[in-house]
């Protein structure tokens, strides 16, 4: 499939997560994963590791942006790994290279994300995240990628 | 005055601003320019154009981290213009080049940068910004400027 | 496969290439992708186009590093299309994401890739490119891919 | 002096250099602090330094752009230190900034820095540094900073 025809989706969430937010991230992983989207995230552990894990499992592309210089920092389940070098830096190309963004819970650097997503002009999916105006509360991890889809649908149409 | 030496401190907030924002960046600028500290900013107008205009009549060094190529968009009170061409990367930028950061008002950029300072443990001073646990939010410029001096000297002794 | 198992080799050459510099980059992408190595590449015409095209015809992944913002600039085999914003400082990234390098024919931004990587200690096999102390001028698409990826193995050994 | 009014020139080396090389940039550095330009490094040792002391001592200002994250790397004549965090990649914000570059000397990483000059459509004076077709080769430190500062006049003239 080329590149053009697949949505990008970014999952977003903390290294540090609660068993819920470790379920959610999964499910939406694995929801990802099955649509065929390319989900784009951090590419370490927690939330990064469980969406990750649910989009390989599906058989999906996992692209990692890790923050330092070496592959080996990647979760197993990464599938392309990036190894940046920008530190969180690196959160900015998360965004820039994803249609839509799905957060889950988080913690600060999951709110510079979220923040760099508004400004863009990218939707956020939120599951028990930052309470920011702008970010759109679902209620599960389907209703988030189900919208987070449409919206990547509608920006590639957009730019097509 | 080697660099090492005069504390650097961001201040953070949008090209569009209110003008109590503005009149309160305007301040903030003229009291680091006055106590002798680097003022980082966007380079851009609104908050950091008001900020910049502050610091530079009080003689201070004002340097402005453009999101573009060329220099041509700083305000006309930068001293330093760096063009990244990085567009709202360079938000990371100036959080890494300040000791300390003071947010005016603000949109989803300062939303970002807030983010990236608290994740990178930099204190950053509120005036009638985003309510984010971590911000500290003050009453007036002189209090914002005190207190972002204060830890910009306890960062600087830290690392020297 | 996990993104640690497979070597990651960049293909790097420039946008305007010749008949001859475009047939190697083919067989350069063809033999990568048939040894299941990731060709990290910047993912616009040119030789980037031609060695795109040998990998993902061989079934391989081909990741295009993007100037722009957009991943519609990517060339159409291009199958995990990453848009950096970052200009010319994609390069960088480029080389960093790669365990070897090959250049094919190619112009200034070459040199800077070239140059990048030998900085970074990375071998470079070049076909037709600059004569740069450290190039190791190979002969034929078979010998660069073959030393490119025994130089990959060796790093990642090395790392793993 | 307002950061449009001045011709900002980058002055790149490596952080190992010979008498020579050294002796050459800390001319060309007092040139150019003499000149009133804004001098662009790489902030460390070596011909960074020895151009940085130049201008220093002559009363310019001098920006040295970090690889790493703290202000503590850069040499004692810097006035205004970014710390970038970007490692290499900061090879390229050294040549954004700058209008025109001198190159003293040099090694790889002056080389990818000549490569994305001259890409970049800046001009390239060269004192004993790699022959590149492109590079101007001049026979002393004064032929090279008034070649500098011409052409970052008629590219500020271009641009204004």
């Amino acid at each position: 499939m080329p590149a053009g025809a697949a949505p990008y989706v970014a999952v977003i969430g903390a290294s540090q997560a609660t068993p819920r937010d470790l379920a959610d991230a999964e499910a939406v992983g694995r929801l990802l994963g099955e649509a065929g989207a390319v989900l784009v995230c951090g590419g370490r552990g927690g939330v990064m590791a469980a969406a990750s894990r649910g989009a390989a499992q599906a058989g999906g592309t996992v692209v990692g942006m890790l923050p330092g210089d070496g592959r080996d920092d990647a979760n197993e389940w990464v599938t392309v790994a990036i190894p940046t070098g920008l530190g969180e830096l690196r959160n900015g190309l998360i965004i820039r290279s994803a249609d839509a963004v799905v957060a889950v819970g988080g913690a600060y650097g999951t709110l510079s994300e979220i923040a760099l997503a508004l400004q863009a002009g990218r939707t956020v999916q939120g599951l028990h995240t930052w309470e920011i105006a702008g970010v759109d509360a679902v209620g599960s991890p389907q209703a988030a990628v189900a919208a987070a889809l449409a919206a990547a649908r509608r920006r590639t149409a957009e730019q097509g």
